[in-house]
């Protein structure tokens, strides 16, 4: 055992721990929610990495000791390799800014690199708060960790999506020749073809990997070298340059100054601008994965067009029933992350004066949302996406037999007659096509061209149709190829 | 390894393995969280307790055979006991309905169960599902297990509810005295004691108190016996009677049969009630959380009439600061048990049609946030408001120095005449006293009883002292006691 | 023109205006959304209600002049009467605790009371802080006028509840014939009637009733007699008891004085309460809604299965299209009223100290809540509920052809042959009875009662049905009713 | 009276009515809110110009008659004047998709257009469908209708933003002398000037100013074109590229169509991304009003050091009292805003197969945020910021006592020597000068310049202290400037 101190006492520590009396107190204090700051990809390697910049910045503007200087950036190394995650045993959940974990970093920090240098763990060399938090303040190491922490996690979510979008093209392409009927609220509407639905889901994740991408850029900008308040307090002359040039080295990212500190400690709106955006593809990712459970509805009783990939048993008492699990998943998941949106909103709106202190609550939030959808997009598109199928022949008999053709009755011949053959092949439970010819409004070669869904899904080919007929009837009846609407009145 | 096979084919599982081929496919579908249904507090425990009130009820009616239903009462105790916590490793959140969370107790206590049995794993003797499951559906036993996850849970939040209004009436008694100045807007208004304040605390956690216990109720109807869609297909004759009796038994709970099945799959609305009990819970701890925070504000440049426990160091630059970090933490769960509300509306509201299978995630919310009110309020009871002390000399002095004690003028006076002397006092930076004494608007004995903060907290004293002053002036000027602020026209 | 002052200068008011000077700046401060109080209902005049009862108490304890309280009476009966509603120019989002509100309503009635009494306006007989708000505060009139508000618009809402719930009870008894297939996971199920279904929204509707109930019982205290901070400061002796009874007969509503009024100052959690119940009721209807969506998609491409009544054309450009706009408004709304729960919930964790002043976001969140469902759930019964019908040969050939019948005979043989069964079927496109005939499973005769949908609705049916054939099976082959699962191994 | 029909019957209409049937239906069938989309600013211009800009086109290409195309051209135009805002009685709250008000629309248009032909209402030249509609469908004019109108009220609102940049830039200038004490976690911290403080502020608006110009821009695009699905279908060959070209003439913006209208109509992305910068914007608002409120908090009793601008009395019972109204405005709209993104996510999220219907909410809920904040905005730049004031010799004296500033003692000599002398400072109740002179750490000329608060409010100045006193350190006692923390072990 040896002895720790701070403002409130003394402590005894196990000789094995190389966290210290803080670590100790905050762990006692916060243990609500049994996670820590270990399960949140990169954070720790962040504050670690942040360790490191300044005591080699302070090192060179000869503000630390080499040696002493030397130890902490071997031991901050060894904390961003993963090697003293079980020291970190504070909740996720802990007092306003997140001091405990900065000095769970520095004492851990210090405590290895007294280590190093004289084989001993303790104090009398490095020292957690004098060395190893040398110029910093838990006020810009936490939010600046906290953006690096964004950075890192942006980069694997945004690699996802980049695979969801080159999934979502290849179904794009394969799905172009499927005619299908859309539905507007759930009702019988025009055709499409699959790889038009498709080709929207494509282009939302197109935009969504752009938004992504331009909120991953905001998290360049940190406030480190604010120190407390932003007024850089307690920083020595050349350190603000030097710890970023270090920084960028150790990370490889392009990570500068914000341009004004006491915006940087007083706001979280990076944060909200990040939630907002993961928000954003979970929304959609949740939209896209309902359209299949409707579509992927039955085998019987459903709109039984699209065959979602069997990933496990449906249930527990009905034999045989496949369930669009991955789906659901995305849909839950989604839920949560708008959930988290709220939270992340609440802690941003929340804040006071100099620092919004709320960072503990997003980091778990925020970090949450990210992880889920990391996850779960790759085993989404592997397990749903790659071998989805349409059922064809379901999909083109729905598109044949909507009522909703009628459509293109209303544009040669007004609403009014449109309306009256919709109505009759509702009625009489014909297609758009039996009524037209029963009522020689078409000839059997204009029905074919006008009304063949394959054409009514493609602007041109429509367009270049209704003109065709208009031509026709302009040659026959010197109609000018006007709307014979007229005929009808209301 | 031994194998086993589903609908969709086979798979080898290690030897050591209990659980079984549906719980690797789950487990391998559903990885994004890395947190399982054993982080639940009691959630698998209710899962296996109903199996084996099950398989209790299953063999008493004669469906079960008595050799397979002690296996599976046996192998199901040992679940509860948490023997098996080790092998359900699928994510929390997963497919609709939680089947793979059922499956994966059914293969575990199969296994077991055969074990027990033959000496070896596998299922030639006891089926997962036909003689775990027998009787049950997913959708009946995981809604039910949840229901009884939420009574025992609440059961421990109550209880620390209880705690906190315990130490809320030991302090409203013991703050009793402390006259201090209330705020309304942040701004001075009229005097208040400490415990008059502690006392709004104090009868709202009654309130909540009661609250909790009322939806506690509600979570002793469950949909067990409904199995797959409320019918109760598949279960044998007397087995819906049974199955509670056993269920009553086993958990010492009053667990009753819901009035209507369909309703019980259908709807989620107890979790929406639980959820909105928690909520108004932790709405209100982050308000009290939020005053200590603005009393205890300072040490020097705020408000400093509240002295709240040093539990922690405050800052890794700024020596000597202390943070009021248990308050902090409060607020921060509330942030998050309102964002999970939304979850859980969201996933209620998302039902469609027969079996609202949005559980996994309503369990992750409810139960997260469940679990962060349990185990911060009593750290929030013993490290913040056990040793909470007002700061009296400040107190004091507020409640004298107000503008706002012209309320009473106002009351004798009328409000413009109060007004005035609150403007002068203001101005002059006097006190309100001082103001009404140099204007001898009233005696220096009148201002004594009229002006006393300690009075203006009683309401029976203030109305006593008002009207013991309109009595010495009806006597002195015949004004019949009537207020005087005729003489001040508009 | 007529001049009014307040402690800010001067001001110039219309002969016209019943409103003052603080009417004004409050008017011109807060000019954000254009709704104004005049718009929630029952709020006006439960403000005025208040003042009608403070001066009818004041008046009897002697504290008010008689002639003065019998024209503040007059004129508060007068804006009650909404006679003056174009008097309250005041934004519903305004300043912090409604003070302008009350102001408003304090001006209103002492310009009409002087009217009354002197034939002018002004405040020179009657004026409207003395007088009109004797005894009053805003901080104790504005949360006691909303809960009064809360209570007669609950009234409303029950009252629509009360009406949604008999046509549930109609259409439950109606539909009970009905055989169809339910749907878990959107996904074939076994059979359920549609009168089942109804059941399970009758018995939510019941609950939501008398959860409904419950908490406008909880809006019967109010915080009344608190005046600014809870203690009563500036009420005269006897006020307490008096205000409370002419408010019960004016109202004629039980209210009664909170127990303990911080409380009732420092809180909100009534307005949470009602909130969340409202929200319940959001979340079950916009659930029910899309159910119907679900089950009414088609007419040729989805479900089909249930007709909903057309209310208007669904389309500029598709004819014939109908949509399913009543439950489409009610998603709408559900999704409006959930963020309106979130926007509550941020006022009443907002809070601080002695008064929670978020009291007209509160208001507006609320009553828009409230009015929506209020106004929309007649709508719905009316013109969605009352002629929805069936399609019932697509119900009944839905509960006919699933696959998931094969739960009758996993009962029966065990999973694995009900799930070779259920994959038989659905690989060569034929019926479960096609199929256990097929393999001469079941006798005709068997097949007859056991594979029956509508004995499978009925718990006592289909236990019964077990029970028949493995008397029959026992009576035959000497396994004792046993299910012969054992025959096939895992 | 006149008649209308349509496919549900016929229906007699007053003879002042422009709009028809069909808006009839809709009114009564949604009658819930009370509020129509004539409140919606720029909505129904947006609408109308989009039928003005068809109609241009379509006559062009020739698909409409010159004679009906300049009827609707001035019959659109008369309700882009809001010459007609009476005859949209429309609930904003309708059914999925808005087609009622793209009817109405429609409706109001024909009906206008065959007045001004034919000098009679009635739809015998004109056809709403046939020829106001022609070549759209609600599907797409909705859409393009609301992103049209967050165009235009984005406009509107960034102007106000920008006004509220310009007014903080000036305030931060004019603060920059004021220094003050900062506080994290509500504890005193160390010095900062208010001009720092409102730097802040300012880049944090400017930032926000950037991304709605940004959010701003992605409504450019526009689904108009897609009609019913898409597809286009209806549409005649050139009308496309024409009626953008109208469009933009007719809007003085660069509207464009979207480059996969699929996508424009399953998506509500844009909605959410505006809504995301709006929340943010609102988030700030409100947090920088809080610290408005904080600051104000007093007059004797609080904080102290900022003075709101009075206006309007605060208190109907409290003499003198005034409040932060127009903060407190703004944190409530924020309330409002954030539940509103959960409304308009919740729609976005909800949306089904190949159109997003909820855009009825989301308008409501979106241009309800959009509104109160356009409008509050400069109520709270003209009512508070501009003439906000410093209290300066509080503010002074804060940063002068508090024991925060051993934090450059910390620099100087170690953080335990800093904590020792923070501790010092509070227990004695002096002022950390005061105690490093009495222990002899600094000369009086050292504390003059290391313990200056205006110095510590500078980064360079500060820096700059600790160089020097460590060269003159390092002059007199060769220790070469390293801190001399090592003279007192941990």
């Amino acid at each position: 055992m040896r002895k720790e101190s701070d403002v409130l006492g003394e402590m005894m520590l196990p000789d094995e721990a190389y966290y210290g009396i803080q670590t100790v107190r905050a762990r006692d204090n916060f243990a609500v929610s049994g996670r820590t700051a270990v399960e949140v990809p990169h954070y720790l390697w962040s504050v670690a990495a942040i360790k490191q910049a300044a005591a080699k910045a302070n090192c060179k503007i000869g503000a630390l000791d080499e040696k002493l200087a030397d130890a902490i950036v071997q031991a901050s190394q060894e904390v961003m390799d993963h090697r003293f995650d079980d020291q970190f045993p504070i909740d996720i959940f802990q007092g306003g800014g997140g001091t405990s974990t900065n000095m769970n970093a520095n004492e851990v920090i210090a405590n290895r690199a007294n280590e190093i240098i004289t084989g001993q763990k303790g104090y009398e060399t490095v020292h957690p708060n004098t060395h190893v938090n040398m110029g910093q303040s838990t006020n810009d190491v936490i939010p600046a960790a906290m953006k690096m922490t964004c950075r890192l996690n942006l980069h694997q979510l945004i690699k996802e999506v980049a695979a969801l979008e080159a999934m979502l093209e290849e179904k794009t392409q394969a799905f172009e020749h499927v005619v299908k009927l859309a539905r507007t609220c759930l009702q019988d509407a025009v055709p499409i073809t699959l790889g038009q639905q498709f080709s929207g889901y494509l282009h939302q994740v197109r935009r969504l990997h752009q938004s992504l991408k331009a909120a991953s850029e905001q998290t360049l900008d940190l406030p480190l070298g604010a120190t407390a308040v932003g007024t850089g307090l307690s920083t020595h002359e050349g350190y603000l340059d030097q710890v970023y040039v270090e920084l960028r080295e150790i990370s490889g990212e392009q990570f500068v100054a914000e341009e004004n500190f006491f915006d940087g400690l007083q706001n979280g709106d990076t944060y909200l601008e990040v939630a907002a955006q993961i928000k954003k593809l979970a929304a959609f990712l949740s939209k896209m994965a309902t359209d299949f459970r409707i579509q992927g509805s039955g085998p019987r009783a459903g709109f039984n067009e699209l065959f979602l990939p069997a990933v496990q048993p449906g249930s527990s008492i009905m034999p045989g029933k496949i369930n669009p699990v991955m789906p659901e998943l995305i849909n839950q998941i989604a839920y949560q992350v708008i959930g988290n949106d709220v939270a992340i909103t609440m802690a941003v709106e929340g804040g006071e004066l100099d620092l919004n202190v709320w960072e503990p609550v997003i980091i778990k939030a925020l970090f949450e949302s990210c992880t889920l959808l990391t996850n779960a997009i790759p085993l989404f598109v592997e397990k749903c996406l790659k071998d989805l199928l349409p059922n064809e022949p379901v999909c083109r008999e729905y598109a044949e037999k909507s009522t909703a053709l009628a459509t293109v009755i209303a544009t040669l011949f007004g609403y009014k007659v449109g309306s009256r053959i919709a109505t009759a092949a509702f009625e009489q439970n014909l297609s758009v096509r039996e009524v037209v010819l029963a009522e020689q409004l078409l000839t059997p070669a204009q029905a074919d061209y006008l009304l063949d869904p394959m054409v009514m899904t493609d602007p041109k080919a429509s367009t270049a149709a209704v003109k065709r007929y208009q031509q026709e009837m302009a040659g026959s009846d010197q109609t000018n190829g006007q709307p014979k609407q007229v005929e009808e009145t209301v």
